[in-house]
């Protein structure tokens, strides 16, 4: 019978999971200034932002300068009890979570670190990726500078330390150094500071509670904590919060704005906003758009939960066929659930995923998902519709072909296992099994995240779509993925 | 600061929490007959049963007789590892999933029970409330037996075992004797017997996997395990598994069907389908005729997620109003989450519903809701919509008043705490703050439930709602609630 | 590498560990009557009496008559936590530390059971056996009872419902039908009982804290929390405690006393008195008694650890040779330790016993153990001593040949597997691979418990020694081992 | 009823439990070099290392050169289970055993650390004391180093990490920059390096098993896997083991050796072996030596467990008094235990040593223990004495007064807080309550730790007693205390 549990236990995302092979969650991270409650904010702020990070938490106080902090894997729930809260006064705080790979080495790379140097004490929580941190690596480490963890937040630790200047102007040339796309939480015993990188790749939200100020990686954490929005961290800006207030610094000139599609499209809760654009409604449009795009004839609508359920309501709203709960997920899938033996599997245990039989057989189907990217969960949830009795099914992506690696912070697979980088839409479709696909095209995927404001203001980085990145690339050298893991 | 946690551990749905004063769900039972991986299935099946009960897992196996088995506190995929599964060998089983109250005296309640008796081993899992119970206690104390649990299964053990009759004799003897809703799983050395109250109150389906015979309180277990439907289980039968096979058996003649409405408007999961009626339908046409029976001019529909999702999705499609992402719930809530407390709730930290301020601000909205129960939710909700910018909330239940305490297992609070008991449709608008309140008609119910079939052979307990129960109940002495708790 | 860890789970006394064929402790009861802090008072009493069952604990309170418990499988400090303390108001108490196979089926026995009957609530705690359970059981079975445990408990608690007389006369009437060796702690809500088998095999004292009475298995558990010794229940003996004080009834004539003189040698702990005789010093004294019935010329004494350390110093003071600590123990190892593999062993990997090179290397070697039960612990420590360097090794037992199987609580194997039972001293002597061998004889056993008292008033039960057992046993039909089970 | 739990949970050794102030335990180190079951023998014999630190656990394993590490808060048994076993392959290995206090920045500080560096991949695991670490790490910070441990382990990474050598000169010149008493293991790719400090302060041996080389602090951990002695690591030695074998390179001459006197007295375990000499006889000569300074006429010998059994036994064989158990001490308190409240103390609740009423009460005791350090203590266990009713109570310590604080790597309290720096003997015999106190001799000292040895080859650093320190100390600005915390 052992055979039947030779699965390695489920892990959300784990990338041992081909069936849901869907992109990464990377990070969050949030910040409290000058509010007595700093931990216990902190606690629900994270939580909103889980879903982009469950693997570990973290947060860090200051109490008139003293850190007290806490780390572990596991969601926000898991790794904090009412001990914990209590054990972290203060009125400051930087947290995080974190999405990666499971390992007890991970558990090292847990945010925010926190750091000795020669200014005193220093945390730091990053969301993102650097491009050349391999590069400033193998520089510090030739410099004889050793490193504890994999992550790219210690790389900047170490420039930060090795500046002779104070502190902004330390971080000034250490962002200065940085190619990349990233949001910066720093926190050291008088101050605390948030940057965004010069294309402000990764969302930063700024907003205020009572007489603090508090950073998000999102605005959903805002309206769980009951603060309100102030403004997005611009690309380039520092901004310094000590006993004086709110200063705003610059170490880059704002030259193009490039927030990451994928936000949009897939990343950011649907309450969220980013740079005033609320998720639901762009995606939403995007199915609206596909439906103008891509009108096909069908009996229901259906969306690959949950990120597409806005889009799918979108593309019924917009063709009049009717929206139905076609698939449905098991919402307790979770950490500890044991995942299905290939041997189960194929006898038909279904994982988190069921297409729902009364509502999808003996009907054509048009299923709208986010993205394709190995193409094997799409086949998957395709066949599973089949099995249930789908006359067609109609696939309707909310971008274009995702045929390009990430270097700002999504843990891509490889280019050649991106099925759009070598296959065309007809391979694709041949390849998941479906009677028609349409990717949403560039121009449509834009109109729907912006409304009808022009591209420059509301820019946004494509290079996964259309492999035209905002900042240098050295493909033969440069880090893909998620700078945290 | 500890005065910020005085509240206690959140616990979905444990009464103390008045926000989430929702319906309890009550319980899910899940059998195998004949198939090698028992053990395993029930994991599975269970799992996808999990919206039934929370708080404790249990599963029973047999091999060739000998019983193993475990059970504990918490979710599926908490109380069990592969350890456990490897430990429970067998190609038959029962298994449970449990709402209810915490405490240790409550571990004790977990299911299945196991017991010895005259005949040998006997393994009991049950969903539903025995209304005669405390009668049928007193009379089995009096004849000097001992109770270690308050589960009406134990009642229903010392009945089969106080019978001198073989066992299914006794069953029926012993069943001859409950009034009540229920749904049963008792496993022998030899056999497994699966029952229905003489009205069908709770759900109960057969299904078949491979060689093997499936039974689960709904049919979305079948679709996760692979398993094919066959058919519910019908009021007033036993159907006994041994080793020659399925026999059907009856103890009870078939008179008048009244399955449990709410398990249509809110328990069941949307995928499952009940006498052949798939819930997901069935709540979108719910949210179609309410538009129908009462049409407002608004800007937007949400619902209040998860329950009402479908039924908003209905009147949108109804009434052409925009189907928005009004309130978003997170995901990540559950057991070891710290709930805020009162002092933080003020200061404006949201448990797990948060309105979407972008989408609601300014707009006329309407928010569907399956019930109001004491009405504190409702109004939390209608005033979370407000704060976040709503002009007007109209809201729509897909439900007639709740006005009556269930005898059947669903975990209600006393009359009295019921605000339909006591109040006008116009003072509970006032009560939740609304704009306008509607509730749907009982006919309009009974015609989305059933589609155009007539109410005698798809018929339904409505007593929640209109007094009428379909057992004798003697409000003196009748037991309210859920039997397993 | 996986083949390096297939033993189980290190479990100390589970049976499988053939290298600690120990004798099992049975169990530990604890009672508190007529103190605030009967839930923390129990805490720190069943943890001095701990040695007594490592495998489950429980405590259930009263509080005005309302119960309230905690039962969980591991140590006392395992099991309860400040929440659970908090959670157990009350000024009485009954609790428990249960000996036991693992296994979940089991955490079903951990006790106090807790029983709903016709006089109202009942919380049993039990140490011992009783010899006719199982004849009992059939009878109670064809009655119509049902059966949740495997432990004795149960069937008292069966007999005591049945009764129809009043508690105390129940009780009495259902003790009459008992044949075997106890000590019971009964909590109703009015009152609480303890009472001892009418031969006083088991141990259980009376004392006295502030207001409030203690009843233990052992006196240590006095010293612990500050409480004063009264006196020992005596042999067929009931106290009752209620509002009215202590009431001393009797429900069977105190005709021989016929202590466990196991209890002596190996379980209780050497602080503790029995009958007003201090372990450490009966202990002391057959080691001192040994020395004198079988002297052997060498260079230095050792005690097997922890049981024969008292034994050792006693043969070394009554000899002159020097006592050495030539063996010693891992006070680490514990429940979660893993047990080396077959394989490893036979590399040299330890357990939790080493042998002291430099202490023991070319000497002429005393080995002192309190007994033998398979042969097998008891060759695998000779064998130590020699990898080690002793010259010689020369065993002496504290107890005469243990050839009998315990029918009164103690957990021994069956009697073709004690290999007194079926071997020549000799053939011990070569099965152990000592040089020589010597068990202390009965007239010496008795000399040394009683000092110089008549074996009248301080009767032992010596029936594992000689196979006189002081109650009628039906060898065919007997329950062997402990009732707790 | 609360207030009964204000006491903080027990934590043997934290501090905070002023009965319980014994030096504490500093660390423990354990390596594997060319043996296939490096991560298992490493899990036995940081089990037998145990004593030498409770709080935390690690063990980092390299398996051709790729390195495999987990670490944990607790007991050897308590970090690791099965699965990490199998999860570090690999022939070679370096762990750890750390004594400090809780808390989760402490995690960060659990050993080995793991660095990568110039050179790769870099493992180190410490027991000891750096007396300069402070004056490095401002140097390094200066330098702009950063720093996310309190350990010195991290400084020496730092150093070597610095030095543009290659790593064996490397070492040799951060080992030439280190004033302190340490025992040093380092694991590269290719190699694993065993060092102590110039004067030997703390202990390394060297042992085989197999083809493979282990080393470890104490020779305790040899017997529990099997391993043959070969050789203490000697002062100021670097041991070299690579493919090509052993190595023996030396990076200060051989002067003085000064072993920690303290590591005889009480913390090595009584079955290790330091320079030859096994501690369970060093021990029992202390109490012989104190019996020939400090003879007094009295009834009973008894020694405060569990360190000082050994030399209560020398005392009573050296006297003819005899020995007793008149302590004891419950084996099974340990980290989860719950303190008792200062409420319950006062009340007669104990901790975890009792005294034996039956052995002491009326009669003249000699208390044999190894140190008073700020001696509440052991005015605790002689009130505890004189409760059970001892008549008188002499008081014998195995060392001379401990009045000075340790820059080694003992855990030592202000020098204030050492009640010998400050009172004369007579004041701390008044202040401990006892009939008379004696401290043994330096000479008696020296002559039982040594035999007939002179000290200039079995030198011993006796700073603690007689404030004479093998290093130079500045003690302005020193480290005191355990640089592994």
């Amino acid at each position: 019978m052992r055979r039947l549990w030779t699965g390695d236990y489920y892990n959300e995302g784990n990338g041992k999971d081909d069936i849901f092979d869907k992109l990464k969650e990377e990070c969050g991270v949030f910040g409290v200034f000058g509010h007595p409650d700093a931990a216990t904010l902190s606690y629900y702020g994270l939580h909103a932002l889980q879903h982009r990070g469950e693997e570990s938490a973290g947060i860090c106080t200051s109490d008139n300068g003293v850190f007290h902090y806490h780390r572990g894997m596991g969601l926000v729930k898991e790794v904090f009890d009412r001990d914990h809260m209590e054990s972290m006064p203060g009125d400051r705080s930087i947290g995080h979570v974190r999405y990666s790979t499971a390992g007890e080495s991970k558990l090292a790379n847990a945010q925010p670190l926190v750091f000795k140097y020669r200014g005193g004490d220093l945390a730091v929580a990053t969301n993102g990726n650097i491009v050349n941190a391999p590069q400033i690596r193998r520089d510090l480490e030739s410099k004889g500078s050793i490193f504890q963890t994999t992550s790219d937040t210690e790389v900047i630790a170490h420039l930060i330390a090795r500046s002779p200047k104070e502190l902004v102007e330390a971080v000034k040339d250490a962002f200065a150094q940085l190619v990349g796309g990233f949001a910066f939480l720093i926190m050291t015993n008088d101050r605390l500071l948030a940057a965004s990188d010069p294309h402000g790749l990764r969302p930063l939200v700024l907003g205020r509670l009572g007489e603090g100020y508090i950073l998000a990686s999102e605005t959903c954490a805002f309206e769980t904590i009951g603060a309100s929005y102030l403004r997005d961290v611009q690309p380039g800006e520092i901004l310094v919060l000590d006993k004086d207030g709110l200063h705003e610094e610059r170490y880059a000139p704002l030259e193009r704005r490039a927030v990451c599609a994928m936000e949009y499209i897939y990343f950011a809760r649907p309450d969220s906003d980013i740079n005033g654009i609320n998720l639901h409604a762009s995606r939403k449009r995007m199915g609206q758009q596909l439906a103008v795009e891509a009108f096909v004839d069908a009996d229901i609508v259906t969306g690959v939960p949950d990120s597409s359920i806005s889009a799918a309501i979108g593309y019924a709203e917009q063709t009049g066929i009717s929206y139905e709960l076609g698939l449905i997920k098991n919402k307790y899938t979770g950490r500890t659930f044991i995942q299905p033996s290939q041997e189960l599997r194929e006898k038909g245990v279904k994982m988190k995923l069921s297409a729902v039989r009364k509502v999808v057989e003996g009907k054509r189907v048009v299923m709208i998902d986010d993205s394709i990217v190995r193409g094997t969960t799409s086949r998957r949830i395709v066949n599973l519709l089949r099995e249930a009795g789908a006359l067609e099914v109609h696939v309707r992506i909310t971008s274009p072909p995702f045929a390009n690696p990430c270097f700002y912070g999504i843990d891509t697979p490889d280019r050649r296992d991106l099925i759009a980088s070598s296959k065309t839409i007809e391979e694709i479709r041949e390849a998941i099994n479906a009677d028609s696909l349409y990717f949403l095209s560039k121009p449509g995927l834009i109109e729907s995240i912006g409304g009808h404001e022009d591209a420059l203001n509301r820019g946004l980085c494509l290079g996964c779509f259309d492999n035209d990145y905002p900042t240098q690339v050295d493909f033969e050298d440069a880090k893909i993925g998620c700078g945290c893991d």
